[in-house]
């Protein structure tokens, strides 16, 4: 099939690039780095919504909405967190646009100047412990457990749809706890939290770690994260949790009365995953076709095309596929039936391949002498005959059946592209031609980071959680390390 | 009960405001105009989303998302669109911040200045418009039909909470059609959509109607709209829906090839409901003793207390509890049970009165012994005894009687509330002593409507739909006028 996408061997990105446009997932906006979330895309983030939701509130997380805005003094208060963000950030200046003296358009009026410049919110820890001061006083009001979904922005000068963009669209949770310990708890409890939707809604398998000192988010004492391998070898963070420590409390005076009547600072962690997910998602799956979407996220799981050459043949067909529809639907299986005549069956066919539909299934007047139907797999691009009345019992076991080939492809590349270095040669060798996860030591310190970075391009992706500890030496300096970690280029 | 808070007859507004704060709905934040939304009232407005965003995709709507950001010269391109947002909108001037050389605090990039200024949406039309240039190209790439759920900035100088805020959220439709017909089908749906949604979820009462030219929406050349009366005689418009002709798709250059071959400009329509929805629904139902909530939108709709003096008698109503909230859980029915030892059960009644729990179940060592359970109705503020075993029978017929008992109300204030009168004396006497809708005759011109505005502040809320076409003279001036029209003071 001519889909005139570019393939995944000849250029990765470009691959990438065309996919989202063409799938119609999202594309450039005219505002620099902002993108258009397209329909199909959109739909495709909805179910990501509703599932993180369910699960969060399943965690005992309840939404609430904070202001967008954020008075730069505000930005000020907890040191590192300015660091991080003060570089890229939109900065409204003024409330009112007026027309020019000469009438020919429109500009700022100079008068209505802000007394105070609002930085757009690129994260909300400071608006929303600004917030916390008033809503704890006592042990009685937590551990206080709130997430948000909300659009940020973060000025990037290079952008890419979906992986990086000045605005994007995520959740992020906010919480309040009065013990350290609890705060990890819930730090570490909503790492594990994104893991399961990752791995068991996105099919996309995610190792669970730390982050190193440097790779830190800006203001946090340990940052939980997971990295998921792409096909083209680099890593993605595809969401981090936060132990924020008393940093964020000390910054904006939150302190509650303990049952034994004492002030203490209160503990906090954020935690967030964003429209870069749809990037995980896609790059994971996708092939040289288009996109590969897992059952329990695709907006439609099963396609139903009629094939027919006059009315009479559309009539036989269409009641067949009505009615099938309707069974499927009945079992709880998300079915459309296309049957625009202004589209050939063989224009459809491409496009829910693009599109990355699950289950396609075609029915022609041959399968309604027959009691038969075509049914194709997008993940194996296979196909087979089914008898009309099996159709909803093969399609619900299909369900399962893409849905866990998908992770277990996903798993076996992993597999294949994580190495155990013990030299920097070596390192250097896999790294420029395999790519992948590369497994190694590292003495620990920011200096050895910074120069494994500065020279390969690489960076540590996390210390993993579920990593034994073994003794030996670091590939760079040679200096003990308990630990190997887990090293990447990344996105 | 003391709840401290100011009557209705005593201070309307101020009982707004309190109410809206000790209900844990929302509060006022450190960002000029903009409000934290609390979870409690983020549940209630979560409820109204999902009921919308249903109806939406069953009128054949899908959900998308545009940037936050809209390039100043997009703003220009439609004459009266500008006029209407210009005057209070918030303006992104530059990108980043810096320390600045006293090392003392951070202050604005000067170097990172914008080459065009970007405004914060107010709403959508022009950014929109800019797209759909190129997602149409045929008549078959039509209706297209999208809605966006997004927060949007408008600089009002005086904000109150969820009634006028400087950062709201809402959804906003955008559609566009091959014909003219077409659209205004689409526009009237979507104001009978948000009709059937605010009666019938949100309890309230609406009159369906058009706007007069003046109190159009920004670049339309005609705006449908839903107005409620809110408990104070007050006119609160609950949502609008715009046929917008062709003056976007002109501007933006959006045309399409009809079946036939020819270029013509699309048709296009708006429509949104806001946060201000949450205005709505308190003002209409909430009393002296604090919110009422309609069952369908209540984020619990049932809260079970239980009462005991000690460990043993915890136990025994604990289990009756438990056994209960299972049950009405199976029905349904979203159930608390409150089984906090920190609060005493006077507390929790207070609390739950104050946040319009449709109905509270207090279970105490008596109701154990006798196999009862004491059931209080929030709207009717009555109490009964009722068998255990009767109680899911009984809780599932109040849901339905609350929400239509509710709805009564709010029916009847109105009709009480609706006055017909032929003279500007009686109009004023009316406006002055009762409030609510007055129904009169206008000779349709600006002028006329601007005196009224200005002498009373009441103005036309709306040319009513179904008002049946009735000869008569306009009170003000005496001119013919073929159909009365609503007037009223608005929020």
């Amino acid at each position: 099939m001519a889909k005139n996408l570019t393939t995944r061997s000849e250029d990765y990105s470009k691959w990438y690039n065309e996919l989202v446009i063409k799938a119609d997932l999202a594309e450039n906006s005219g505002v620099r780095g902002c993108m258009v979330i397209k329909p199909y895309g959109f739909g495709i983030w909805e179910k990501m919504q509703a599932e993180l939701d369910r699960m969060f509130k399943e965690t005992g997380h309840q939404n609430a909405y904070f202001p967008l805005f954020i008075p730069k003094s505000y930005f000020s208060k907890e040191a590192s967190h300015v660091d991080g963000f003060a570089k890229e950030c939109a900065v409204v200046t003024h409330y009112r646009l007026k027309n020019d003296e000469d009438g020919k358009g429109i500009v700022v009026d100079p008068e209505a100047k802000l007394e105070e410049e609002l930085i757009v919110r690129p994260t909300s820890e400071t608006i929303i412990w600004d917030t916390y001061r008033k809503w704890v006083q006592s042990y009685r009001d937590l551990p206080l457990l709130i997430n948000q979904w909300a659009n940020v922005v973060r000025w990037e000068m290079r952008t890419r749809l979906f992986l990086r963009t000045a605005e994007f669209l995520w959740q992020e949770g906010h919480t309040a706890h009065a013990t350290e310990k609890e705060a990890i708890a819930e730090a570490e409890q909503m790492m594990n939290v994104y893991a399961d939707f990752v791995e068991n809604y996105m099919a996309v398998p995610v190792v669970k770690g730390l982050k190193s000192k440097s790779e830190r988010f800006a203001g946090a004492l340990e940052t939980y994260c997971i990295e998921a391998l792409m096909q083209d070898g680099k890593a993605l963070q595809a969401g981090t949790s936060h132990f924020l420590g008393q940093n964020f409390a000390k910054a904006f005076d939150v302190k509650f009365a303990t049952k034994e009547g004492k002030q203490e600072y209160v503990w906090a962690t954020s935690w967030g995953v964003s429209t870069r997910l749809m990037g995980a998602l896609i790059m994971t799956h996708s092939d040289d076709n288009g996109l590969v979407l897992p059952p329990k996220l695709a907006p439609d799981q099963v396609v139903i095309v009629p094939i027919y050459r006059n009315d009479e043949q559309f009539n036989a067909v269409g009641e067949v596929a009505k009615d099938m529809q309707a069974k499927l639907r009945a079992a709880g299986i998300r079915v459309k039936f296309d049957n625009r005549d202004t589209h050939k069956p063989g224009w459809k066919f491409n496009e829910y391949e693009l599109k990355g539909v699950p289950v396609r299934i075609a029915i022609g007047p041959k399968d309604v002498e027959k009691g038969t139907v075509e049914l194709a797999r997008r993940d194996t691009l296979t196909k087979e005959f089914v008898n009309q009345n099996e159709v909803v019992e093969k399609v619900t076991g299909l369900m399962t059946e893409i849905q866990e080939n998908l992770y277990k492809k996903a798993v076996d590349y992993r597999t294949e592209h994580t190495t155990e270095v013990d030299s920097y040669e070596e390192f250097k060798k896999v790294l420029e031609n395999k790519g992948g996860f590369i497994s190694a030591h590292w003495d620990g310190t920011v200096e050895t980071e910074e120069q494994v970075k500065n020279e390969t391009k690489a960076t540590i992706r996390c210390i993993p959680i579920a990593g034994e500890k073994e003794a030996g030496n670091c590939m760079v300096t040679g200096k003990p390390s308990s630990q190997r970690v887990l090293f990447a280029k990344a996105y």
